[in-house]
């Protein structure tokens, strides 16, 4: 190697106090990114002695491991040089059939050209944020609502209108109220909602999908926790009903709504496989805009999904799911009756993943959170989940993640530390 | 179901012209987007009779499908649990740590939190757009330059300043002058370039690293083909001669470079996996940004190459590729001196996947591929790698994903095709 004759100082940026040469070169929307406080918790939660209620973490030990082990020697063996290859930027095309064939299923008649497959539902957000969002444009959201949607669109400049939500969902009164401020579009999430747990009632979906019509506005339906019902009967997507309501029904999408789903709960986040249901115009550009993304989700992952998935297999799976799920909200509920004081107010979800806890005035969830931590337990606070940083008082509680008797024991120390905060405070009014 | 009483009429909609209601909401940005002509050749080039100079793709045929299906089986096995949930947006720890061992053997002592994992080198290209190009920021790139890196930066508003390379690379003088006009970083591709396949020799390395320090403008080495080398001694990547020539050595590298490379060339495309070494505060933002994007790269995916690439498998696979690409490239460079009428001019690459052909200035090489592609041999033309869309004379053959006969075959047509289209146009003269 000749030996070079250069001078490499740095001098110029440490006379500025950079520690690094890219320091003052951020863009403006990074200002506006924030870590999401569920992942920052991750870490502190692979903990094993913490009992976590943190995550949105499907079970583990429900995840099917000798069928994903067979697939793989399947696709490997038969579909090899094409799994580990690159693919289409649209997705796997014998996976977008099954999609179009199981949302058939739900009376929405759609072909594949409908359907995009993503790297989990949080690059189907930022696609989105991505090909609508104009740096000041309005998204109308639940409060509270799904922190990662936030996430996604704030790096493109999004503000928010928000619309309060009871125990059916998002109230839709407000909602017209709402929808003068001209928002781009809904953001909505309808069964067992990330955070709260509720359900949108049957009466306020076709109230919202007559809106959205009326007012021009159209609705990104946010479904990941659909399938994943214990109680009463399923309710018909938003997708669904604005399909029904239209004249065209010639097998291909056409209508006010992008709906949203993924394999993270139903299968297993460590795919990261999820897929869109949107028009064909829309589902072409997201196309574009994921080409410069990440090309094209892992075709491995497809092609093995495609295969764990087929012959019924799923649909089987789904049901043990739901079996082991409902067991675990039940035990939660029933260790809240038992162990929090009177004061604290809860939701009673149908399905999905969590409940959402309310403290009363004198308590915020930081508090406790922070007191939970040191006794090992781990929640979420309300704050991420408010656009304007507003809700200071809940906690959404996972229930999804831990056998029953780890969330028995996890509720029974969290009562504890509300509790002991709320004498605190008391003895300081 | 009660019969619900809503009217949608999408009247609003069809009076104005519109296909869907998304059809007049597009953000700004999607003006600026295009489709990749690569991956839009890729469909065409999924037909078997057709013989593909056009994609970057790696041999399938040469894909370690039985190290896969063994991996797979023991990470299931042994890892299941941690394989399929979600996992840290950094990336599988021992996989980082892989990593860092890997580049300290090129002289730049890192730590893993100097790596980040990525859903392929595209998404690290998207997120480098995302913290830091705000609309209007000049980035200086080579003339050609990678096609994918313009798709991912253009949708952040993103302008360009060109210097142009020949056989030993960016031209360094030029760069001096261009570096006057304020870019907010310098994108390079030292190794076996993508699309000329030409490689930054031992002195402008150098020289680009001190003029970049003196300048105080960082610079993004994109290397994906750094370990394919078929002839002459590897050089130094950038961020080693600028890790080397600072003073700070303690195992944190915060100079003055970000460096990628990938999985996808050495092991497979298809699992999506590449990673990125830079300074831990950008590996920090890039973490924030990736959140919003995807949450965390496929934790199987990791977990699978980190199986498959342990115990020195992959340092003798690497061997494997280098062989067989090397036949490959000379086949093609054979081919071409049999069947390339003088006038055409091409490189001799040492590495890589591709060589650039430059056709005489009467022809364009869209009006050969036109005709390339009904004799049934696909190639890109040379426009897309342009950021001012100049360049209509020269091709992108790539040479790793046919076998020497096909390639002998497929360049004997495209010979036939330049010279009829050149008698063609000497007619018309």
């Amino acid at each position: 190697m000749v030996k070079p004759t250069i001078k490499v100082t740095g001098n110029a940026r440490q006379e500025r106090g950079l520690q690094t040469p890219w320091d003052h070169r951020y863009a403006h929307r990074t200002k506006q990114m924030t870590s999401s406080a569920v992942r920052e918790l991750l870490k502190f939660t692979e903990q094993p002695e913490v009992i976590s209620f943190a995550g949105g973490m499907p079970a583990p030990d429900l995840f099917p491991i000798e069928e994903f082990a067979e697939a793989c020697q399947k696709v490997l063996h038969e579909h090899g040089a094409q799994a580990l290859q690159y693919g289409i930027t649209e997705g796997y095309t014998p996976l977008r059939e099954q999609i179009s064939r199981h949302t058939a299923r739900y009376g929405i008649s759609i072909n594949p050209d409908n359907v995009l497959i993503t790297t989990g539902s949080q690059q189907a957000l930022d696609l989105i944020g991505k090909i609508f969002i104009n740096r000041g444009d309005r998204i109308l959201v639940e409060s509270p609502t799904y922190l990662g949607a936030l996430q996604a669109w704030n790096a493109y400049g999004a503000e928010y209108i928000t619309v309060p939500l009871d125990e059916n969902g998002m109230d839709t009164d407000a909602l017209e109220e709402a929808l003068r401020y001209g928002p781009k579009f809904i953001y909505v999430l309808p069964n067992f909602q990330n955070p709260t747990g509720v359900t949108l009632s049957m009466e306020r979906r076709y109230k919202l999908v007559e809106l959205a019509d009326r007012y021009g506005v159209p609705i990104i339906e946010d479904d990941p926790y659909g399938q994943l019902r214990y109680d009463g009967e399923h309710l018909p997507s938003i997708v669904a009903i604005d399909h029904q309501y239209r004249e065209n029904h010639d097998h291909c999408y056409r209508g006010n709504v992008i709906y949203l789903s993924t394999f993270s709960k139903i299968l297993a986040p460590g795919l990261r496989l999820a897929w869109v249901v949107a028009p064909h115009e829309v589902i072409r550009k997201m196309v574009e805009a994921k080409q410069g993304e990440d090309l094209n989700t892992s075709t491995f992952n497809q092609l093995v999904a495609h295969e764990v998935s087929k012959g019924g297999f799923l649909d089987e799976h789904i049901k043990l799911i739901r079996k082991v799920y409902r067991e675990r909200r039940d035990a939660m509920l029933a260790a809240m009756d038992r162990y929090f004081p009177p004061e604290v107010d809860w939701t009673h979800p149908d399905g999905g993943l969590f409940l959402w806890a309310t403290l009363p005035e004198y308590l915020t969830s930081k508090d406790v959170l922070e007191e939970a931590l040191k006794q090992k337990v781990a929640f979420v606070t309300s704050e991420p989940f408010y656009p304007d940083g507003s809700g200071h008082r809940s906690m959404r509680l996972n229930f999804s993640y831990s056998m029953p008797d780890k969330i028995n024991e996890g509720i029974h120390r969290l009562g504890s530390v509300i509790k002991a905060k709320a004498e605190e405070k008391k003895k300081e009014l």
